[in-house]
């Protein structure tokens, strides 16, 4: 199988710790419903590629989300290997958190947005409020000693309310850190930002306290700026970028918002840059293929589709 | 319709000019034959929607490329504005140059190989023949008056060969440029190129004398890193860029060697960071939209997908 050609970049840094959405992101946004035996799988395989960070599901409503329904289920598969502090899961609620603390789960991520309309769409209610809901979760798992990440979304443009304030994304970010998140990750939700906004925004962090190596960033590629987007932010001193195996995933309430960035083509930019990842590009190009088969249909994985013939 | 927000990215430099290639290289990708007079108004659209320079389209053999065989047909319909110093021609020998000539073309453009093997498949010779062959078609386009544009091919790596040396591309690209060449473009066939290879390729070549104000970058996305290499370039000095509209376009001679970078998602990612390209993008989405329906299929193109919900 072809591999990049190294040549090392010294802007970029010289390693990165990807944090894979696939199984959660990407699955809740399929149209059918994957047997939890093959979602487990998927994770297992994950892992397997070298992939350090995985966030397995969701335990949201199984009314708003009924993809992931079985989180449970996918979890006890897992064992113990799938509740590490290195295997987070979605939380929306304290009852969710009483679902993953049942499980056995030692790391949760929650998330807000960064404009009204797509808390209210979203979350049924104010970003106020939205923060309001988080306080007792965060508070609540860090008692529990679990890790806690913030998804902030929205953070680049909003489909409803158009150009987004980088002032107003800080103000929303804040306000979730400051429950006592350990890290923050920002969406590109409908994938339209671009590089300025990227050091922008990281520069408004910066200057409330939110420092760099706390950051991820959550680019998709609906107009074919994510790969760029992220080198921009690594560039920038970002060291954690959230990618989605093949490609899969997007976000079902955004029109036109398909596409998370792909973790075969940001492996291949690294791995070429001569950043170290500790991912097995073959093993994982192997596990979208086995994937896009249980699916039905191709990665859109660019890296993927080149390296089968797909 | 929708524009990206605007944030004014400082390593990019203030202004670009685009090199619109998808008419030729574009078309002559098509299983099918465009009429003459799609091709002329694809052309006056292209101008019209703010591209300044314009590759219209090549006078090789029309038996190695029968899509292009109209040539003649095509610049007659365009009149002077299809023949200026911003609307070269690919030429690939002393017999395509007097057929350019004879249309009244001010500027053209020339291609090699940085590979043996490209040289010897693309070319039918080696690539000292080929730089031999091409020494009477620059002299006599000096002669005339005429801009001139070289063309390196399979520069960050090769279907054949895989992993291609800079030091051979830079040897190759000096070649060519010793002929007295005014434009080097540096073409990545087949998809594969990472931004330590663009930025050690711009070192190597700029210590042989070839600055980058006299390179042009031209990247493909068959592995997704078309536009994330073409940013590193500007960020590294270089200011144009060779892109098609909708994405049109690719390699016939590379397996999965497909996709151009597509100009309309190169013009988000610029005008974005505040980069000035001339170009009115909703023009230009409408002028890809209007070729999808003449060709019946959808533009490759994120962003022509996005704003037309293709």
């Amino acid at each position: 199988m072809r591999s990049p050609q190294l040549e090392r970049d010294p802007s970029l840094p010289p390693q990165v710790r990807i944090y894979e959405v696939g199984a959660r992101d990407g699955l809740q946004n399929e149209s059918g419903i994957v047997p939890a035996a093959t979602k487990a799988e998927l994770i297992r395989r994950l892992g397997a590629a070298g992939l350090g960070t995985i966030e397995t599901t969701s335990f949201v409503n199984p009314q708003w989300v009924p993809q992931l329904a079985d989180a449970a289920e996918v979890l006890a598969l897992l064992g113990p290997a799938g509740v590490g502090r290195d295997r987070p899961v979605l939380v929306p609620n304290v009852r969710g958190l009483d679902r993953a603390l049942a499980a056995g789960c030692q790391a949760i991520a929650i998330f807000g947005s960064a404009t009204e309309t797509f808390a209210q769409r979203n979350l049924g209610r104010s970003m106020a409020e939205s923060v309001a809901m988080f306080a007792p979760v965060v508070q609540q798992a860090r008692e529990a000693g679990l890790w806690v990440r913030a998804y902030v979304s929205m953070c680049f443009g909003d489909p409803w309310e158009g150009d987004v304030p980088t002032g107003q994304v800080v103000a929303a970010a804040q306000s979730l850190m400051d429950l006592g998140c350990d890290e923050l990750s920002l969406g590109d939700t409908i994938g339209v930002a671009t590089t300025g906004q990227v050091h922008a925004l990281l520069d408004g962090l910066d200057r409330v306290g939110i420092g760099r190596e706390r950051i991820a960033v959550h680019f998709h590629d609906t107009y074919g700026q994510a790969l760029a987007n992220t080198l921009a932010a690594l560039r920038d001193g970002v060291t954690i970028v959230d990618s989605s195996a093949g490609g899969l995933g997007g976000c079902p309430y955004a029109k036109s918002a398909t596409g998370n960035l792909a973790t075969e083509d940001l492996v291949w930019a690294l791995h070429g840059a001569g950043v170290q990842t500790g991912v097995d590009l073959p093993a994982l190009v192997e596990t979208s293929r086995w994937l896009a088969g249980e699916l039905g249909r191709p990665s859109p994985s660019r890296v993927v589709r080149a390296l089968t013939g797909s």
